[in-house]
């Protein structure tokens, strides 16, 4: 199954709960916007396409569950849902995103029933089209990987970050189609170790060849000669840095000492070219996701904890962005790209 | 008490189970050279100078044990002893350091219980001699701290890496104990979280102020200006490379990006120095650390996984080496430093 979907039968919206991969794979089912907050917040879905795809069927899910009678009010009601799940998380761009277009879709809408036909629509094109965006940016990033190519990726830019597919993991599949060899080193991605546990499971899952290693030796790795490219995925690009999970700057900087090629693999959607790194509020996590690894405690119950759950990577580190539009290489014109 | 010791009641060594830290304080004893190499191995104790210690604990320990009523035999027994705690951990010099030195004071013995006298003490005088260089070491370096500093360090080469008082961290505690006012930055060392677990609730227990972060986050919190000098231990100082725990070549690229003094601190013991990179074994670990946290499933149980205890640093990412003897600069001229 897709990661998330809408389930006709029952008007819910259907998601692989990915806090417990790869120990249970469990799908669960958001009737309430309650529920879909609370799994968004506590990344049952997670990854900034998949959180378009969710924010989307939310607004689907919120004129579902609506009473109201009229357009105006029901109009009012799913701008109250959106300005609740936009809030879940504020640093993924792609969330906002597909809130608003579901929202602006509405003024097609001539009737009350009209407008809940029409979001939900465009929730579901939204989420189909997520899958074709990631599988022309996978074959235009395949294009630059070579035969026999180790690719080293952080947290996970794969088939559970998006509907379908992948971005980073996305260009890999691609060009394992293409049929080239590819094996793929996956940093864990502490504290909650995207990376160790969906995409190795993802991956496994493909037959891709994968090896996992601690975030920390990433530079070993590099210095010993054993990556020939770095893919990440995006959870917002500025005009001036790409904001990704916490530990992507790191992986910049080394991958630059090294000289191996550092690519962003993500949709336009996730492109914000007119705002700049300041703006950007990085979310920052619960201090209990470095104590604790689920009920085990790992360190003091009382330290301080710094816990950022992004980074920024300022666009002079990256030698490529590889969209669904293709290949982009500095100097990155955003609004050049976007047209 | 110190982190490990000569029990004179029981004829045995006795030291904190690092394992266990920070959830559980648990005094072990090793009445045999089979449980002092589980907790080598198993790395009940750990950290370069504490191991040296614990080696020629070791030595005492099977003179003790060994019921040899002649010099030659003892010797060999004792020579046996030193290759199979030698052979516990590779990288670390100081462990075969201790080890070496202690058998080499064998030879002011006149007879078997001379020899039984003689180890003892050699291993006592290794153990206060380990505290006093710390000290001596802490001094020079707070030197180089201002007040306000915030340090960032890797792994715990603090009182718990040693007999007492630490290297890295006993840089801080001599700052600290000088009246400056400095921050502690952990990076929370993965897998085996000697960060999380060991060097936060040392700082914690001293009042010094101690931050936890992910390892990944080192490069973030580095471009942010909130690190001001980074401070880590060795385990083994050649002729072209520092070996610390994995990770630590990682922190020292991204000190040399963001212009922060990196500085190493270790005990002379540590210098090996006509030895160079290529020729040192760097230990790999069992894969189910990243695996497994505890009993804890955090990964596919099948995944592949690269797991090295240690990385090499190029002497020219580091600023300088604190010791017993002073601070030394570039060029690093390993056999002045040891004469």
């Amino acid at each position: 199954m897709r990661t998330i979907d809408w389930n006709d039968g029952s008007n819910s919206i259907v998601m692989i709960d990915q806090t417990l991969l790869p120990m249970e794979y469990r799908v669960i089912e958001c009737r309430t916007l309650a529920s879909l907050c609370e799994a968004i917040r506590s990344l049952r879905v997670r990854g900034a396409p998949a959180l378009g795809a969710a924010g989307a069927f939310g607004i689907a899910l919120a004129a579902t569950l609506s009473s109201a009678d009229n357009m105006d009010e029901l109009t009012r009601d799913l701008k109250v849902a959106a300005k609740t799940i936009k809030a879940t998380r504020p640093t993924a761009v792609n969330l906002a995103w597909a809130v608003n277009r579901t929202i602006d879709a509405i003024s097609d809408a001539y009737d009350p029933d009209g407008i809940r036909d029409i979001v939900l629509a465009e929730a579901k094109n939204i989420a189909d089209e997520d899958i074709l965006k990631n599988k022309k940016l996978g074959k235009y990033g395949a294009m630059l990987l070579e035969d026999g190519d180790t690719v080293m990726t952080h947290c996970n830019a794969g088939r559970m970050a998006c509907v379908d597919w992948g971005t980073a993991l996305g260009v890999i599949r691609s060009a394992v189609e293409a049929g080239k060899q590819i094996r793929v080193m996956a940093c864990e991605t502490r504290p909650l170790n995207q990376g160790g546990r969906i995409t190795t499971w993802e991956l496994m899952q493909d037959n891709i060849d994968v090896t996992l290693i601690c975030d920390s030796m990433s530079g070993h790795v590099m210095r010993r000669g054993m990556v020939d490219k770095v893919i990440v995925g995006a959870d917002r690009i500025t005009g001036d840095a790409v904001f990704n999970k916490i530990g992507t700057y790191t992986l910049s900087v080394l991958a630059k000492e090294h000289e191996i090629p550092f690519y962003v693999a993500a949709p336009i959607s996730t492109f914000d070219p007119d705002n700049w790194e300041e703006n950007v509020t990085i979310e920052q996590r619960d201090a209990n996701e470095l104590r604790f690894f689920r009920d085990v405690q790992i360190a003091p119950a009382e330290v301080k904890v710094y816990n950022p759950a992004f980074d920024a990577t300022p666009m002079e580190n990256v030698t490529a962005v590889i969209t669904e539009k293709g290949v982009f290489y500095p100097p990155f014109l955003l609004d050049e790209i976007i047209v």
